[in-house]
């Protein structure tokens, strides 16, 4: 009779012994001398001294199972291999002195097995059950199901798990209702494609998955439901990035009636749970507020990383006059009247390192690099000799004047390094920005976070506020919402926007909160009155009737009471990837794709039937170009 | 100046006096004399005495404001109209005596307004926002964002929410995993066709939505995430019938170790908490288990109200020698073996009424009609007479014999009713099942629950349990899994069931949970024995080649090491309907579809540009027969 045959294959249970009477990661001393029941996989075997050990593992833990000579299934022991599942009945021992294992919580007893119940056997994996693996991730993916029983993965996905019940706690206590939205709906496009859905029973019509529910949640507010919340399945197709996944979750959160600082602290008090049920980490509130302007010209972001400084410095003024034609034309205003900026970043020398010395002339080549794929036509840097002089390739155009305001102005030293971008202020900023962060690496002012020994102080969250409302496009000619066009101005700026006044200052209420350079959530007030969702619309260059065909039934919606509202989206996988400590969202999801699209393990997307297609009343077409 | 332009249109907020100090439904005596703040929606204007009364509505509730000449913002007040969204400062004021309304929380106060502040003009609605309205369905889902404004709707969503966060509760509590998986996924057909979605990236590939998370998370069992759960949205492209929804969500719970009886416990405590905190009523468990045999004898369904009697009796016994062709038919064995039966309803006389009078021709007409509707050929009737005498059609063919056991088996008395069923089983349960129904709403015998005021009594819940595994199809001369193929027989059978021995007789570890005639859950332990597993591909007539290109890439994980498994799924829409005591499912959705999947109000699913299907590689192809 073969093992499988022999083994009852069916968990023993009973009212006394149920199928099983503890997990593997539960058992301690306490429970010396009980007769317990335990489930779970075969991690490792060692045979040592006539004795088999098994590490029996299972999500909770892992716990040492011995069958000595004695137990009547030892000879069944000896067949088990890695990943078989066992249950086994025995009793609690404590293991002996030098056995003792403190690296688990069940490491200091084991469990003589009196019983054991084969109920699976297994194959070999293609790779070992381990967090330490350099299989390739393709391999990882095609197995998911096993790369799953990595606790490395398991504990990401508990830690997910814990972040939604954290979240959904919250918001019910502050009255927020949680409500699904339909995922077959109609195409309103959001930046992305839509994912569409033929319609059996519509021919040539179809659903759209949505990219986020946003006029979904909207509604919900006209509708009077006061604060909605959802953790939202959003859909895009896009081109995947690295780290970007074609289906994603939001924690989507609407309210009526509350200012932006009225809506801020549910939201603070929100992360404060978070960090400190799953981190144990106190986190400061309220979060400070900069203004989009002051993020851009300290940070050269809209999501600045605040753990370390290294902060722009607008060098326009002393430039004014310059004879140095790069800085005149950056400083000269455009046909819309609007100039550049010449803008530095100033590396100092200390105790261990002088950056005038350090970066090499291919670090400088790299990090022109960097600015130019920002667009900035060129890096200028200079370097702080030893005795004050400044040596640059531009050193020329200063003036004395020019070079004594610099060094003031920057506090320069023997040793100092000075990095300089001057251009039209996207291009500075972008620029600028991207080697702020890259520069915080190299020179390890990024702090580097331990997460099972996280602290306060390892985590920068601020909100970035007023983001400006439009965005003028020089080839198109014309204004585009920088966020979405039911983005409302703040209010000290609706008569400038209803008179198409001072568009380009005009800011929006728009806010995002911001972690160590990272935008884990963002949001708006929206609109709410018709004239200014009129004005919009005209500003954007939409006459009456293509805003009806675009936007039909909301705008509809909008003109029967609707309440001041405005809400917030958190990304659910970039927040749990930042609270597990890692990076790829991939690793805090059960079943990602790959960055086509594809699902490994189930081989999707595919092909499917051509009855499938014809009853859909679709055909698929062979393109000519790929 | 306008209404719209004089006011602020920015709701009001200070640290002193926030945009709302307090919600519509919350003021009572002990806020007397201070100062509030509220905001909502006018839901009723009465001019009295020259007073301007407004019905303030929220989510919350409503509250009566009082515009006094003195009101600073009086003349405003006189312009304002149903739906309009305001805010108002005022004090609160105890109502005079005789304009106490007791049926409002808010019903002994009044806010006497100082300051009116419009926020939204409102078109008037095509609808009165009210409970009671006649106004067609239709016309309320094209404006469901005003249908959602009548609190019967509102209480409808509180109480789904209310109910989902009991559930993760009770589930995080027992250990249960939330574990998100993805909806663009691969097509696995469960009985109803998929939806699939066009990939651009992957041009003549498509992803399919999931009817249900069934094999992925029957893989995070084999992955060892032990207990998982999910509010998963499910999606099947059926032919949609009166209470149905292309999408639709699902309590979905998967576990690993446990049996049947180790499971139900879990359950029935959801359960509990649920009927206690919702609608306080203390459901007692365990639930009976009532093996599906039992329940099809007894009731006639798998999914019996066990609210009232009227239990089927097998007569069987009884006709065994009849001479009546029709019961001699019924009851000769088949090409099987499987011989069918002759069972009854019946309804006695009591202190009200004669069955035997009381159901005229056209009654046993429209009960012929119901039982023809489930296949029976016909509905033999039998009434008592007076003296004990039968009175029937087939009376002639009945023997003394017979008819002495009839009378003495159903406890006949003059004035019962006897309706008889003779068939294969199927047509019988059916028919009788439906029959039983009917009887028992004509009787009365089908108590009607007022939710807002439940007992226990009003909620049977039971456990059907020990449900056939296979199902012959007597066209396709072939055995169909009665659920899906991973269903596992019980352990007592497998030996049959390996063996290909006694088929028809082999019950499966399937299990529904019933309330009320209704099915709310239902699920079932899993197959995870590789030699099992052929044996249930064998009987369905797929090869070891149709099996693997059928389902892959699962029947690779089950050879993993997979542990015992199995789980359960109940209907989020159908238990949130429940718990509301509403009806059609529509009612506790906030945007449900119509019968042919329509979403009236955003008009999808709906055409999409060439453009978009080009990047598709699609095409929509118009149908020649429609």
């Amino acid at each position: 009779m073969s093992f499988a045959q022999q083994s009852a294959h069916h968990p023993s249970s009973s009212a006394k012994l149920p199928s099983r009477t503890h997990t593997c990661g539960a058992l301690h001393l306490d429970q010396l001398n009980q007769q317990v029941r335990l489930c779970g996989w075969v991690a490792k075997r060692r045979d040592h001294g006539g004795l088999i050990f098994i590490d029996l593992r299972d999500r909770y833990g892992i716990t040492q199972v011995v069958f000595e000579p004695s137990c009547p299934d030892f000879q069944w022991a000896e067949k088990l291999r890695s990943e078989f599942v066992i249950q086994v009945t025995g009793l609690v021992r404590a293991r002996p002195e030098g056995m003792v294992n403190p690296r688990l919580s069940t490491g200091t007893i084991e469990v003589v097995a009196q019983k054991l119940n084969l109920l699976s056997e297994a194959q070999t994996p293609p790779f070992a059950i381990e967090d330490e693996t350099d299989v390739a991730e393709s391999v990882r993916l095609e197995y998911r199901y096993l790369d799953l029983r990595r606790p490395y993965l398991q504990r990401n996905l508990v830690t997910r798990h814990k972040m939604l019940q954290i979240v959904r706690r919250h918001l019910d206590e502050n009255h927020f209702i949680e409500i699904e939205t339909p995922i077959l709906y109609k195409s309103t496009p959001e930046g992305a494609r839509d994912f569409i859905v033929p319609s059996r029973l519509n021919p040539g019509s179809f659903y759209a998955l949505p990219q986020s529910p946003q006029t979904l949640k909207q509604l919900l507010m006209i509708s009077g439901m006061d604060r909605y919340f959802q953790i939202a399945r959003c859909f895009r197709d896009e081109d995947l990035r690295a780290d970007r996944q074609p289906e994603f979750s939001q924690i989507d959160i609407e309210t009526s009636f509350l200012s932006e600082e009225e809506l801020f602290p549910i939201l603070e008090s929100m992360i404060q749970k978070l960090w400190k049920q799953i981190l144990n980490v106190d986190i400061a509130t309220p979060f400070p507020r900069m203004p989009y302007h002051e993020a851009m010209s300290r940070f050269g972001s809209d999501k600045p990383d605040v753990r370390f400084g290294l902060e722009l410095q607008d060098l326009s003024d002393i430039f004014a006059q310059s004879g140095f034609q790069v800085f005149q034309n950056a400083l000269a205003k455009n046909s819309r009247g609007i100039a550049g900026s010449v803008r530095a970043l100033v590396v100092h020398p200390s105790a261990t390192s002088q950056p005038s010395e350090q970066f090499s002339r291919k670090d400088l080549d790299d990090l022109t690099k960097v600015a130019a794929s920002y667009g900035a036509k060129g890096l200028l840097w200079i370097k702080v000799q030893e005795g004050g002089e400044l040596q640059s390739p531009a050193a020329k155009f200063f003036t004395d004047t020019e070079k004594s305001a610099l060094k003031s102005r920057l506090d320069l030293k023997p040793g100092s390094l000075v990095l300089i971008v001057a251009d039209k202020n996207k291009v500075v900023f972008d620029a600028l920005g991207a080697l702020r962060l890259n520069l915080g690496e190299r020179l390890g002012l990024m702090p580097k976070t331990d997460i099972q020994n996280a602290r306060a102080q390892d985590f920068a969250f601020l909100w970035v506020t007023r983001f400006p409302l439009l965005e003028f496009d020089d080839k198109e000619n014309r204004y585009f919402a920088c966020h979405h066009p039911f983005t409302s101005p703040r209010p000290e700026f609706f008569d400038d926007f209803i008179g198409g006044k001072n568009l380009d200052a005009i800011e929006a209420s728009a806010y995002d909160m911001v972690l160590n350079g990272v935008e884990v959530g963002g949001g708006s007030l929206r609109i709410y009155r018709p004239d200014v969702q009129a004005a919009m619309f005209k500003l954007l260059g939409l006459t009456e009737q293509e805003a009806e065909a675009k936007f039909g039934f909301f705008l509809q919606a909008l003109k029967y009471g609707t309440p001041p509202h405005g809400g917030l989206a958190f990304g659910v996988d970039r927040l749990a990837a930042l609270l597990c400590g890692v990076g790829p969202i991939r690793d805090v999801m059960a079943f990602p794709k790959t960055q086509r699209g594809h699902c490994v393990m189930s081989s999707s997307p595919s092909e499917v039937d051509h009855s499938q297609l014809q009853e859909l009343h679709i055909l698929t077409v062979k393109s000519k170009s790929s």
